[in-house]
């Protein structure tokens, strides 16, 4: 690496290398339990110095949770249709179809699996989405329920199913979910 | 160890290993991060030659799923107080008490950590309990929600908050997603 590279450009060359590595991440979990994954190994497949990867990140729990927090941030666009139910219908089957995706599912439960205190910064942008729709409903003059309870009622049952009982989620469902949200 | 204990006893020799392997897993993940768990490890905590653990389990993945299925096998007495809605709360505030224990969420992420195709043992145990109190009400002429949409109800937020809130779950929220499956 030449010395301007490193000078004139360290935004690029830094959001290209966590590019390389989030992206070797996430084939690396498509084709192996996530017990496997160490930075030695990423570094490999990124073709980044293990090195840089203990420097940036320091384990891999801080990875997985740089790496979940990116894939779940800004991948649903909050729907805007001038109905709060069919804003949550929409997304509620958007967050559905994104769960079962088998490659969000392994980023998932790695993240799960390594995060030391609980919590995952899985589910981050999804409360902001949440609370996005409802906010909008109040702008508009409508009411609508907590960000809380609302959270409860859908995206509990979403993960429970997509974590704990592996189900799939028909498109059914989620609208009875939002159903039931709404009475 | 005598040819006699090896052949009177065998049942009692490999209950008392899994015993002793299985204590070696819930002390380890009070004290580590579960990347961190290995068969070799695990074995030298419990007093057990290696061979025996990949023997039996073969892999840090079956090991997890053993635990976490005894782990959350018959811990929680299914209630009987002759109404549905109390048994439900007393319910529902035993398996939020039992989400608040830091070692079980130990288990429960790193049981989710290295299931390879998703699911976890986890709640199967739920299901049934949640299944004979349903049963129950309706045996005594009463009407009751089916379980898979009582699980959504109950389950789903306990669970969700538990795995990615990071949230304790306070009692008076419990009384509430009852009070929400049986209007």
């Amino acid at each position: 690496m030449s010395a301007t590279t490193s000078t004139t450009r360290p935004g690029g060359r830094s959001a290209r290398v966590r590019a390389a590595v989030h992206r070797a991440v996430v084939e690396f979990l498509a084709e192996n339990p996530a017990e496997a994954l160490t930075l030695p190994l990423i570094a490999t497949r990124a073709g980044v110095h293990p090195t840089t990867l203990y420097r940036r990140w320091g384990s891999v729990a801080e990875l997985m949770a740089d790496v979940a927090s990116s894939r779940f941030s800004g991948d649903i666009v909050v729907p805007d249709t001038g109905s709060l139910r069919e804003d949550l219908r929409r997304w509620a089957s958007d967050v559905a179809t994104d769960l079962a995706d088998p490659d969000v599912l392994a980023i998932m439960r790695a993240a799960i699996g390594s995060s030391p205190d609980g919590g995952c910064a899985c589910t981050a942008d999804r409360h902001a989405q949440l609370t996005a729709i409802l906010d909008r409903e109040r702008s508009r003059g409508g009411t609508a329920p907590e960000t809380a309870h609302a959270a409860d009622v859908l995206l509990g049952p979403l993960y429970y199913r997509a974590i704990f009982a592996g189900q799939p989620a028909d498109p059914g469902w989620t609208t009875e979910l939002v159903d039931t949200l709404l009475k």
